[in-house]
């Protein structure tokens, strides 16, 4: 069982996963190059990943078996764990509990060749209501308190299959970023009585120099603090706190502007490895009024070194204004072909 | 002049440095691999760094020619700058000042082909007292709220010269994980009335299942809730708020373990890429009751994906236990030759 343990200094949250099968000496040698010869997520191979648990698939067609457009798994490697309770206890200074959650894995498209900007406009939306249909699935277990939806793309960037998938974990704790993000939103909601991201949302539209793209429903920037060159945030316009509100609509058009982003993001940087992570509302609590989801996408350029690590204090060498400049000059087309 | 802009929503604050010349173009194109042809790091090269600020030296020797030990140099492409003041300003929602500040580089030996593992105890007690006397006169600058001291060793850490150095940066604000750190220790002290890093210390040698290593005066760990695999603090064993109160005899204990915790490391997991960070006392306030300087060492062996990035929220696939029994089993001889 993995189980989760606390700072008890600054209250952050890790999970020692010790079933994940890293022993002291498996560190000792370079690990081997990852053939390409065999992968569970391609078609034909639906019996080698865990059992599916949502898919958008061709009518008639069965689980498990092709047919599928999207499809969702447990990641076969689980950080957290979903039978069981989370037994809370302390141990002298230190607290701990079961590492009681879920780990998926959504396969965003059958084609093994593709990455998620590759995909058409139609069905980057199709990957993108899978999120939404696996939060609202979750969600509905009492046990979890916050979803983190999330993308490794390319191995430097911590992907350890090619084949292109978004992972979703579902934890018993609210993360301790979005716990920050949280608290500095409530301090300025109690100040100015509004949404601090519809403020910057209406300051970026209106100074102009630090955006990428926008549409009808969002806005892609680069945040004026970027802690990394190309940073990149895709915030909706009007004020929506929980990602899974989303209408069908809108989804059309984060999918227009998520395809842009990554591909004018490949076109100025080589096709570079990059993360992405959905900022969403807590499942419990009320935080509406005051939080605001978002998309922040972050292409790994630089060696974040120990300054960064130590400190919590970012070194970036490209102001957001010329990486915003750099990106919105490169014409890229999301049409269908 | 480099920017410091603040995070409006969690309020961390970032240096955008384009100084250091990271045009958006710069990084399409893989970095070349370094020459190890011209090091300016090496005896005989003193000209080609910037003046030096503090050596030690062979009597009668010159600065900026040969014949120091340990030779501490700003640092060619500063991250901050130490000219100017900090003009404070807002920009709409925003916050920014001037990037003051000071970027120094210890040069700790000569030698190209040692690492500071490699160097006898004597050797790394000189480093160590280097970064106090560094520290105490940094300190005199009533701009600085904070100096922090850290290594990057090797290519994967960030480190973007082999020769073996430490980096000092002194900066006009308090990074935001040691603030993180005062608060949680100040919470606990007014709840308890006790520093939280002595009832860790007190803890840790009791139970005995997470110490690597103890001598006189310092105490080696892996922490409870640790990020990643093999990530190992060295502390006081007794309360010590600030780093530049260390005394000569204390400095010889910490150069005994800090060496033999290198060695361990080395010898455990094949001469690894590592960071290490000295977490001290704020220049200015009075956190001194509750604060506890540390060394946090953490070798890179895994990468770090997007989902730690995003959340805060860290996988850690050994649990420091197996971690810190399998380092106190390595024996090493940290004695002179």
């Amino acid at each position: 069982m993995p189980e989760l343990r606390k700072d008890p200094i600054i209250g952050r949250w890790v999970i020692i996963s010790t079933e994940r099968g890293k022993r002291p000496t498996d560190f000792a040698s370079v690990p081997a190059a990852r053939s390409s010869d065999f992968c569970p997520f391609c078609v034909g191979n639906e019996t080698k990943t865990p059992p599916e648990v949502y898919a958008l698939r061709d009518q008639g067609t069965r689980p498990d078996t092709p047919g599928w457009k999207v499809r969702v798994v447990s990641n076969k490697f689980p950080a957290l764990q979903i039978e069981g309770d989370l037994n809370r206890q302390g141990e002298g200074i230190y607290d701990k509990m079961n590492g009681i959650g879920a780990h998926e894995v959504i396969i965003e498209t059958p084609d093994h060749d593709k990455t998620l900007s590759d995909l058409d406009e139609d069905t980057v939306a199709q990957v993108l209501s899978t999120w939404k249909e696996r939060i609202l699935d979750l969600k509905k277990d009492k046990r979890f308190k916050y979803i983190v939806v999330f993308k490794n793309h390319g191995e430097a960037a911590g992907a350890s299959l090619e084949h292109s998938h978004t992972q979703l974990v579902a934890m018993p704790i609210v993360p301790k970023r979005v716990v920050e993000e949280i608290e500095g939103a409530r301090k300025y909601y109690d100040f100015k009585e509004r949404c601090i991201y519809c403020d910057i949302v209406s300051q970026e539209l209106s100074d102009d120099v630090r955006v990428v793209s926008s549409n009808e429903n969002f806005l892609a920037i680069e945040p004026f603090a970027a802690r990394f060159p190309f940073e990149t945030w895709i915030l909706p316009k009007t004020h929506k706190a929980a990602f899974q509100d989303i209408e069908k609509n809108e989804i059309h058009h984060l999918a227009r502007i998520l395809k842009e982003i990554l591909m004018k993001i490949n076109a100025a940087l080589n096709s570079p490895p990059y993360n992405f992570i959905l900022h969403t509302l807590p499942l419990q609590g009320d935080n509406r009024n005051w939080y605001h989801w978002h998309l922040e996408i972050m292409p790994k350029l630089t060696k974040v070194a120990g300054f960064e690590w130590g400190s919590g204090f970012y070194i970036n060498p490209t102001a957001p204004e010329d990486a915003a400049r750099y990106l919105r000059e490169i014409q890229v087309t999301t049409l269908k072909r």
